[in-house]
């Protein structure tokens, strides 16, 4: 059983949605600080009011919280909060309190009851939806982790009002990426006013969903919405994870336009769409690294299956497709993408 | 895909089965001292041989490295060993290494390959099938884990002659348990020869597969598996963990068999036949603990749903039923399987 809900103002039935798809006797509700200075206290009422037994867990904000230590201790605050196997855990908030809560969620007893309440663009139309929980290494991002569904996924738009602009634009990146893979008409409703912000979080939250239903495990299909992540996580790691996620993709994104036109896969006037509109949308295009540099990243990749890296090549807007490499044909990829 | 194969001789086709089964280009071996001293440059030499590139990890012998950090170690480990989706972790030890192995199997990159080879007769006959990954918190034993089933699991009780014979006694308490919940025939096996030794762990390995294939999430029917375990889980707690995991499960078995037969279950024949089994084969069948600390032991049972508790009672050899009581209802059961 997992559901996901996408509505405005649904946060305010949160209490009693939780308890009438989750049940149980307990929650622990994880978020971070930027998050629970507007909606923690309220959403503890909610729950208690729903009958629940609440406790709560602030994180420090930002990506050092996806860590092992964090982890760790997010396990001894369930065992506080006797947290049994019919209990829940509420992630409330972006994408790290996601991803961080739901690892513990799924592995705590082998697996409590989750919900997910997505607070940043990024999380409601990607992190929260399709149950990929994680944590960081030193070594790299989201190298551990678990497929794990929340049972429950409450996706309010309007929550995005409390959003900083910049962490706004972050999601957004995604936002094209699925116009690119899987819908036109998505693509050019990009840019929206907030009339339409709704409709778009609800297309981009099914895109999501249709997509993971096909191969929830990530062997192949649900690989698409990897189109601009897997250079995207290159430079994210080259930077050091300075380069916030979304920069990230937006440049691996353009970077696959260019490769995939260069490569014969699509028009000049296709790549030239996807890499106007990141732009447009106030995202970056390109990149200061080196090619080689950018090929010995991708070694790193999680997604690599032995000597294959599986590329997500551009042929129309809305149809991508998935293209395996050798390690060595993808230097080729990373060439063409990066030439000016 | 989850085989288990049992067979005298197993161990020399490993390297041979476990590449036919699982494919990928490296694999990482984890282990113990112990167990390293006999077998790990055997299977080293025989992976090699198969065509893998391989690395080891050599674990302190003990509970203690069922531990967090021991996990976090092996994450590293298995990030230098460049372990991909396609490649494979080998479990080569008893219940500890097999548990915290599959747990880093179970998420590091989100679930890579993973065989097991157990080592020792509790490995061979419970924990090395069934997909239960764990490690211990300083809280709890196995409070955090995963279902993630070896996608080969080579089960050789010839491997059985260079266990220590305390070590051979703890792992006959889950045989003498398979006999009183499901198979009377294997109950009547017991006390049994080296040359009935394989058909006595195929016997056992077959029931752990037939009731995990019925329920692997452990919601229902392999709470049967649980037999003895509910107060034996308590009384390793309240030891501190210096009581063997066997002879907590053959006491447990014992308060069980006496509870039953008290509350009206089992007929006083069937009790004296569970009790005088366990002590025949060695293992003891009573505890110094009172009841009321039993009692609040089990509270932090990890199967507990809310105020739930589910104990396996004990009604003829070979037919355990889940009665699922409250805690309040349990205090009796601990009573009654304590009073002399």
């Amino acid at each position: 059983m997992s559901e996901v809900i996408v509505a405005n103002g649904l946060y305010g039935q949160a209490g009693q949605r939780i308890r009438h798809a989750l049940g149980g006797q307990a929650v622990a509700v994880v978020t971070d600080e930027n998050v629970a200075r507007h909606h923690l206290k309220g959403l503890v009422a909610q729950l208690e009011q729903a009958g629940y037994r609440v406790t709560s867990r602030v994180l420090q904000p930002g990506e050092g919280s996806k860590s092992l230590d964090t982890y760790a201790g997010l396990l001894g605050f369930l065992h506080e909060s006797g947290i049994t196997r019919t209990d829940c855990v509420v992630a409330l908030g972006g994408g790290v309190v996601g991803d961080v809560a739901a690892f513990a969620a799924a592995t705590w007893l082998r697996g409590v009851k989750l919900a997910q309440v997505p607070t940043s663009l990024l999380a409601q139309v990607d992190s929260s939806v399709g149950g990929k929980a994680a944590i960081d290494l030193p070594q790299g991002k989201n190298l551990v982790g678990a497929f794990y569904p929340a049972g429950l996924t409450l996706v309010d738009p309007m929550l995005l009002r409390t959003l900083p602009g910049e962490q706004y634009r972050d999601g957004l990146a995604e936002v094209i990426k699925y116009g690119v893979i899987q819908d036109a008409a998505l693509f050019d409703m990009i840019p929206y006013d907030e009339s339409e912000e709704e409709d778009i979080v609800r297309r981009c939250v099914g895109i999501k969903q249709q997509v993971v239903a096909q191969d929830l495990y990530d062997r192949g299909e649900r690989q698409l919405l990897n189109f601009g992540h897997t250079m995207g996580h290159a430079l994210e790691r080259l930077s050091g994870y300075t380069l916030p996620h979304g920069q990230a993709v937006a440049i691996g994104m353009a970077l696959m336009a260019r490769a995939s036109h260069r490569m014969g896969c699509c028009t000049a006037d296709t790549m030239g769409r996807v890499v106007n509109l990141i732009h447009l949308m106030g995202l970056p295009t390109a990149t200061d690294q080196k090619p080689e540099v950018i090929h010995s990243a991708l070694l790193g990749d999680k997604k690599r299956a032995g000597d294959t890296l599986t590329l997500v090549t551009l042929h129309v807007i809305g149809d991508c497709r998935l293209t395996p490499v050798s390690v060595d044909q993808a230097a080729r990829w990373v060439r063409a993408g990066c030439a000016a």
